[in-house]
C-alpha cells in the first residue's frame, strides 16, 4: 500500500525514523512528513528531504506536546490536503538506562508513559480526519502504525524481568492499538503494533543483530503489504504474529 | 496461605477493598493493615476494625503521593515488626467514565497509569523488605496480588474497543506483575495479576453479575491457594488462566 501513499513518521532525526524517511523515498512513497523535536539540528534528515525534491516535509513535532497537536494536524492538512493521509507511523519513544526495582522511579515511569502511549493515542486522535480522508483512496484503507517492541509482550517476558517502564509502556501501546482496531474499523482506518526486531540504534545498542537498513526494510514490508484483515494485529519485521 | 498471616490491602474505604477486610478477618488471616485515603471519613471500615479487637489496622495512605511510601513502610513495619508481610494487595484503582477516542485526554490517560501502575509498583518496592521478611515464615514464600481486569486482556478485547486509559492502566499492570514474578522469586516474593470479575461496586455498576461478596471470596480463595508455581499469572477470580 506505501506507492503513491502519504506518510507521517514521527521522530525522524535518527535511528529507525530516519531510516524509514529514506526508504519511503526509495520505495515511491507519496508525500512523505516527517517529525522530528528539533529540524533546524536534523542536519541529515534535512539533506534528505532537500534531496528529495519537495517530497519529504520536515516538520517540528515533540510528541509529548499534546496541547501542540490541533495546530500540528492543521499543518500537515495544509501538506496533504484533500487526499489527507495513508499512513501514521507512530515511531518516536524512549527507553530509560534503569531496569531493576530497586532503580525504578516514579518519574521514570510516567514519562515513558508519556511518550510511548499517550502520544502515539493523541497524535492518532488529532490526525484522525485526514486518515480517514485517506481511507478513501486507499484499497486497504488507510493504518495506524504504532512501533512496539517484544519487550511488550507479557508472554514472551519469562526470563529477564525488570525494564518496568519500558514494558509497562509497550504493553499499554499494544492495548491502545488493540482498541484503536475496534474503534477506527468503521471509518476504513486500521492499527498495527509492530516490532522492528533489535536494531543497532542508540537505543538498542551495538551487540543488536540487525542493522536499521535492515529492520526498517522489514518494517516497511510489512506495512506496504497490509490488508485490512491484518487490523489489531501484533507483528515483528519479518511479519510473524508475536503473542501479547 | 491467609490463616494467621499478615495482610496489607489499599483503598479499603468501600467496595472491594472494604470486603476484603471483612472476609480476611472472618477467615482467619493475621494482622490485617487496611489503607484508605481518609480514614476519618471511612465510617464502616472504622466500625470494621473497632470490632476486630485489634487485628485491623487502618492506616492513610494515597497510593498517588509515592513520596510518602518509604515512611509509610516504616508505620507498617512498626505494625507487622520482624515477622513482615505475607500477602500486599494493590487493590486501589480508579476507571475513568469516558471511553472512546474523540473523548480521551492527555489527563485521563496519565492519572489512571499513575494510580493504577505506578502506585502498585512503588508500593511494592517500598514494602519489598517487609514482603521478603514475610516470605521466610511461610512455606509459600509472599505474595503480591495486584488487582488487574479481563479489560487488561489485549487477546479479549475483540469487541468493545475504546476504555483507552483503563485498558492501558491494566496491560501496563499486568506487564508490571510478570516482571516481578521474575525479579523477586529470589527473595521469595511472587506475584499475582487477579481479575475480580465484573462486580456490583461504584466501579462496575449494578447490572454486574457478581456481588462484592461472591467476588472477594473468590478472589481470597485464588490468594489463599496460592503456590510459588504460580507466580507471574494472570487469574480470575475463579483461578482460571487469563490470556494477556
Amino acid at each position: 500500500m506505501l506507492a503513491g501513499s502519504s506518510v507521517l513518521v514521527t521522530g525522524c532525526s535518527r535511528g529507525l525514523g530516519l531510516e524509514m524517511v529514506r526508504q519511503l523515498v526509495a520505495r515511491g512513497a507519496g508525500r512523505v512528513v516527517a517529525t522530528c523535536r528539533a529540524p533546524q539540528e536534523a542536519e541529515e534528515l534535512g539533506r534528505l528531504a532537500e534531496a528529495s525534491g519537495g517530497q519529504v516535509y520536515v516538520t517540528r513535532l515533540d510528541v509529548t506536546e499534546h496541547e501542540s497537536f490541533q495546530e500540528f494536524g492543521e499543518r500537515v492538512r495544509g501538506i496533504c490536503g484533500g487526499e489527507g493521509l495513508q499512513v501514521l507511523v507512530n515511531n518516536a519513544g524512549v527507553a530509560p538506562k534503569s531496569t531493576r526495582i530497586n532503580m525504578v522511579t516514579a518519574d521514570q515511569m510516567t514519562e515513558t508513559f508519556l511518550t510511548n502511549v499517550v502520544g502515539p493515542l493523541l497524535l492518532t486522535k488529532a490526525l484522525l480526519p485526514l486518515l480517514g480522508q485517506g481511507a478513501q483512496t486507499s484499497d486497504v484503507g488507510s493504518v495506524v502504525v504504532n512501533l512496539s517492541s517484544i519487550l511488550g509482550s507479557i508472554a514472551e517476558n519469562t526470563q529477564q524481568g525488570g525494564l518496568y517502564p519500558y514494558r509497562a509502556s509497550k504493553a499499554g501501546l499494544n492495548a491502545v492499538t488493540k482498541s484503536l482496531s475496534l474503534d477506527l474499523a468503521s471509518l476504513g482506518v486500521g492499527a498495527l503494533a509492530v516490532h522492528p526486531g533489535w536494531v543497532q540504534t542508540a537505543m538498542g545498542g551495538q551487540n543488536a543483530p540487525l542493522t536499521p537498513q535492515e529492520s526498517v526494510a522489514g518494517v516497511l514490508g510489512v506495512v506496504d503489504s497490509y490488508t485490512r484483515g491484518q487490523s489489531g494485529a501484533f507483528l515483528d519485521h519479518t511479519g510473524a504474529t508475536l503473542p501479547w
